[in-house]
């Protein structure tokens, strides 16, 4: 195991009717800016739930968070920020909203150029505003660690940051708040969680047992319930597990001594700006192709991963990692989700453009070996076809 | 799963070579008191480690911390706390010095009867010094959670409690201070986080299939590494995979929305005081009993717990049951540990004693369905035998 440092102080608050214990967690003074995305938390009454909760707060709104949430439009909060003296964010929703919003606490009080705080490792911040969550959408995990990832208007850039600054205060979750989400965005999130997952525990072994188990904690518990919940959209104890799993996948605990791998994501960040996908899209297709392509590197643990999670006891270490692979891609489909490019109407043809992209976010050197040059990430795109 | 709040704010910093680092974890200007026990961390180079690494820094110190901490000998630190204006305490040592010092903590500034903090649920405290840890000794978890327990001098009663100011604000977990334990406190460690687990784990299924798992975890990762530091007690990666389950079996997150038992603590600490049996020893021996007399509740989950940590799938319900109950006592033996209170030169004739003991400290309607009366206590203990 290697060293680490470990310390997530995030207030989790787990069940149904949960959000009525929102005025219980943010000082009754405090001027609040509710942040939230297209507005489904209207329509699946998880907004009257807030704000009943918050009755005797004073509430401000800032609506539209997009999905990949965009750095200028999340800028537009500051006015309404500063002009309302507003000293406590909330945001309701998925990833892309509490992303958005550690950025908007971020960047509230900083003094300089905002995109430094994205752009420059560490983050320059020494402050942030204080923030909580209502979860909607299990996925990101960014409900319980300090990461964020935004990208610029013009889909140039999709660019992570974090900060310890930016854990949120608390973060409620309650598990009926995702019975009403679309198949894909269910879909999305657990494949999110799938690779979250994977990129720390599919990499090369240290040892580190308890790590190892826990991630295949998570994937077991994944492909169990996931069928459920396709099926049965409001099986609380499915979606309850689900969305623990979610937060799970990236609340820093599994990865702490061991190996990072973070390729899949970067490469899966780069066909999100130029071709749209949704980021559970996008980093579904990488992985299988990166998992095939890093096979003898991984070769340790993607046979654990074989036996452990598939379940795999026969044939050579080749057959047996190309069944697990294979199973992981049937795991993907079953969801509804297209696990080729090419599925995705993308052309081969488009590779040297993914790779120019790459080069020019100097997203080189990728992987838990730092090996990944644009070669081989030309090698694992193409074979995402 | 049940409703849950969950919010462990305990900085860890995990390996070797790390205690150096506490020179920047306590502010230079905080006077420190630092407590130990008999002085095992002298003769272990541990002292020596915490000396040099605080050697800008004001340190006094408490020694003597017993094993299960003695409430009268623990208050003679707070005229030490006053005399010095003492402000910041560094634990030392195992659970119990770790213990001593939350109690240490939450009586130094308390107005009234400071048995008041033990006895009264929740406990009374709206304060509690700051403090560190730098564990020695993987067991008991309090170096990540908020509980302790300590003992009347007269062994009269061994009282647990907790609140949600005691946990540590760091912990630092180096391995390698583990290599020259005793083979008996290794073993009661194991035995400890068994336990732990097992009052989390073995109760009835509510479907939180990652809390599930999570324990599982821990227990497969023991049995797993036990056998490696009995063997070579300086076995690196195996001692850094039992010091993180220790931490794991009770730091909240295996806990949060199932049913706890304890009843196997609440009946072991009358051992502990009557007859002055190790922790880890009272309650592996209390385990194995309840669990057998308990069978017929903890179907479901003995069943789990059969087949998947001891791979047991053919007989009959009784016969798997029989079989993991079996095993665990073997992997118990298999640490030196006696399973039997006969074997400890108990006689049975004491069990009233106990019983009489357990009545007095109220210690009724245990368990994680309450029903553990006088009488169900009686059966485990004489299951002990």
């Amino acid at each position: 195991m290697k060293n680490f440092t470990l310390q997530n102080p995030t207030k989790i608050i787990f069940g149904e009717n949960q959000i009525a214990n929102l005025k219980n967690e943010i000082p009754k003074n405090k001027r609040i800016l509710l942040t939230y995305g297209g507005g489904s938390i209207k329509s699946n009454n998880v907004y009257k739930q807030v704000m009943k909760a918050l009755k005797n707060h004073k509430v401000f709104e800032f609506s539209g968070v997009e999905p990949n949430p965009k750095f200028e439009q999340l800028l537009e909060a500051i006015p309404i920020i500063n002009k309302n003296k507003i000293d406590f964010l909330l945001a309701v929703g998925g990833g892309s909203v509490i992303d958005g919003t550690k950025f908007i606490a971020a960047a509230a009080h900083f003094k300089g150029d905002p995109w430094e705080i994205v752009a420059n490792d560490p983050s320059p911040i020494d402050t942030a505003m204080p923030f909580g969550c209502v979860l909607t959408l299990p996925a990101t995990a960014s409900e319980m660690n300090c990461g964020s990832v935004v990208s610029k208007a013009d889909n140039s850039i999709k660019q992570s940051f974090g900060h310890d600054l930016l854990y949120p205060q608390f973060s409620i979750l309650d598990p009926t708040t995702t019975f009403t989400l679309p198949p894909k965005q269910t879909a999305n999130g657990i494949i999110d969680t799938f690779v979250h997952v994977s990129e720390q525990y599919l990499t090369y072994s240290v040892g580190a047992k308890l790590q190892d188990r826990f991630a295949e904690s998570i994937l077991l518990t994944l492909i169990e319930e996931a069928p459920k919940v396709l099926k049965n959209p409001k099986d609380y104890k499915a979606r309850a597990n689900l969305m623990w799993c979610a937060t799970w996948g990236l609340n820093d605990f599994i990865g702490v001594g061991v190996p990072g791998d973070w390729a899949t994501h970067l490469l899966g960040h780069e066909l999100t700006c130029l071709f749209g996908l949704d980021h559970g899209q996008a980093i579904g297709v990488v992985l299988l192709s990166l998992l095939n392509i890093k096979r003898k590197q991984k070769k340790e643990k993607l046979l654990q991963y074989a036996k452990r999670i598939w379940n795999i006891n026969r044939g050579t270490d080749k057959e047996k990692i190309d069944l697990a692979l294979k199973k992981t891609r049937d795991f993907f489909k079953s969801l509804g989700v297209k696990t080729k490019l090419s599925e995705y109407g993308i052309s081969k043809n488009e590779v040297p453009t993914l790779i120019k992209q790459l080069n020019q976010h100097s997203r080189v050197g990728l992987g838990e070996h730092g090996d990944i040059d644009l070669k081989q990430s030309e090698k694992i795109y193409k074979g995402c076809f």
